[in-house]
Parts: C-alpha cells; sequence; structure tokens
C-alpha cells in the first residue's frame, strides 16, 4: 500500500534517525512532528524544535508538558539561525523535517518563506550525518505557497548528485495542490564534508 | 536510507503482492522483474509476461529454464491484448509492472509506445485486485521516449482521485533523464469497479 504524504514523511526519519541523536525540526507548528522526533530519539537524545511563531511555540511546548518530554528545546526564532542552538560546531545532526507552509488553524498571511528555507536547508546540509536525511513537506496552495514552491525545487534540484539524493515524492492526480515531499539524503561513502558558506 | 528506482519498484510490489496471486509482466524484457514476481507469487502463483520482442521472449525464458520456474507464462504478444490470457474475465490480478523504454542491449528504434501502454493500463486496472499496484519504471532518455512519457503521465494524472492513488517517485538533481516511478494503487474502500470499455 502506498504510504501518504505525512505517514511517508514518519517512515522516512524513523528509518534513519538513531536513538540519542540530535534532530531538528525546522518549523514545529502544532508540535506534532516534534513530538514525533522526541520519541524516535529517545530521552538521551535531543530535538531542537523551531519556530517564528509565538503561537507554535505555546502549543507545542503545551504538547511536550502533556507527554512529559524533557528532550527537547523550544526555539522561538527562524531556522535560519540554527547554528547560533547547536552545542558545538563539529556536531552531526540526526535528520531535519520542514513542514513548508503556514500554521494550520492560524493567520495564513504568516508563511514560510524560501529565502530563509534555502538558508536553513544549506546549514542543515552542513551539520547531517552521513547518509542522514533532510524531509520537507511541501504546502503551497495558499497565496505566496506556489513562489516558495519552485524557489525551493529550483534549489535542491541543483544539489550535486555526486553529494546528495534528492527525491520527489507526490501524488499526482489530487486536486487543490496536495502537500508533496522533499526528501534529501546526504551520500555516505568518499562523501567531503560540504563548504559551509555562511 | 532512500529507495533507488528498481529497489522501490520491487519493495511496492512485494508489499502488495501475495502468495498464489496472478501477476503480470507487461515488458518482460531481460526477464529480471519476471523471476522476481515469479518469486513473490510462489510456484502455486502465476506470472503472464509479455513481450512484443523475440529476443526478449527468448533470454526471460532461458532465465526462467535456469531458474527451474514452472509458474511463467511467457507471452510473445503485447500487453495491450493481455484480457485473451486471462483464464476467467472475472478473476483478480494481484499486481503488475510495465518498464518503459527499449530492451537494454537491443536495437533502441523498438520501443514502447504510449497508446498501447495506456490501452494496457486500463486493462490491468480493470482486473486489477483493490488495494493493488500497477509499478510503472519510465526510461525515457531514447528517442521517443519524451513523448510515451508525457502521453503516459498526462493520462494517470487524470484518473479519478475517488477510485486511485497515483504516486510520482523521483529523483529530481540527476542529469541525463534518470528513470522513474509511477505507481498507481487501486483503492479497496466504497470501490466501485471500473466499466471496461475496450
Amino acid at each position: 500500500m502506498l504510504h501518504g504524504i505525512l505517514h511517508y514523511a514518519h517512515y522516512l526519519l524513523e528509518s534513519t534517525i538513531e536513538k540519542n541523536e540530535t534532530v531538528i525540526d525546522a518549523t514545529c507548528g502544532n508540535g506534532q512532528d516534534t513530538l514525533f522526533l522526541s520519541n524516535v530519539v529517545g530521552k538521551n537524545g535531543h530535538v531542537l524544535a523551531f519556530d517564528i511563531q509565538e503561537q507554535a511555540i505555546q502549543t507545542t511546548r503545551q504538547l511536550m508538558q502533556e507527554n512529559q518530554k524533557q528532550n527537547v528545546s523550544i526555539i522561538h526564532d527562524s531556522h535560519e539561525h540554527l547554528e547560533k542552538y547547536l552545542p558545538t560546531k563539529e556536531m552531526l545532526v540526526g535528520g531535519a523535517v520542514f513542514n513548508l507552509g503556514y500554521l494550520p488553524r492560524s493567520d495564513k498571511t504568516i508563511i514560510t518563506n524560501a529565502n530563509s528555507t534555502i538558508m536553513a536547508i544549506n546549514k542543515i546540509l552542513h551539520f547531517l550525518k552521513p547518509n542522514g536525511l533532510i524531509v520537507i513537506v511541501v504546502y503551497y496552495g495558499h497565496e505566496g505557497g506556489h513562489e516558495e514552491k519552485e524557489a525551493v525545487l529550483k534549489h535542491v534540484m541543483q544539489l550535486s548528485q555526486r553529494s546528495y539524493h534528492v527525491l520527489q515524492y507526490r501524488f499526482i492526480n489530487q486536486r487543490n495542490n496536495p502537500p508533496f515531499i522533499i526528501a534529501i539524503e546526504k551520500k555516505g561513502n568518499g562523501f567531503t564534508k560540504r563548504k559551509l558558506s555562511f
């Protein structure tokens, strides 16, 4: 049976992230992916959960409290500044997830932005462990969504095939701009660490 | 880790086809998928393997002999006539695979054709079991390949989302027209059998 989008995103993350790793929820939103990642890395792992919206921060904090999660840092800042929050500059990140678009049941004019998304992707690729994945769920039905989608696609399509596999997973017979997945895998063999350019 | 194209095609088929079922290799080519399907359905299952090229038929026949496979019918005819070879008109097919393009190490001018591919897809959708899959691996770098790709994509994109999930799985940062997968899942719940229109 074909995995739906959300199920496939979790399947990919679960298949590559290991216990005790540090991972990133670049857009914590309602906190569901944060909670999922918290379970995957276990109590000695660490989730860095970013959002620019106060409402997302509060919702995620409450969800973590309800689930007694101690391994999550909830960070009210843009994911483009993520390196400020990593304990060391040499650490490896086990994986990351993005949900592009707006916060459900919230102000639809506050949306993720292609420039900061691309900057955060590049930074995470630098810290990502070999064979690690960045999973990006792209919602684009809202105003400004198509522009972000096109800019992000253009960026990831030019990532070197020597260093990365970039997969698109999408249902192509659905109406109303259904979300799709971009998954970026950092190759493990013979990979030269990407030069940090920020 | 992300599945490569061939690995993912087999993963999908294996996850939905069950022992003892009848399945279809619509383009047997060098016989590798035929052999794979033969193993998946087991000795009481049945594989119908089609090809229009004599060379493909011979290669596949030899591979089946070498592997002592008794559960394969190798059929030198176009997949668009597949209903002629089904034991009954009421039977259910467990799954099907297509490899679109030309036979490797062979005459590149003999290629699969969009019209017969689409006709065969429609016929298999009629006989496919609920929750069954048609997996199509699309090679399109050869002359005529782009036209077939576009025609097949256009066709599957208009399949009703009430009756089918149509997935595209493709690597988007690779050069030289890499193959991609289209997977069509026939929905299982509340599905009305598709009217046969051939």
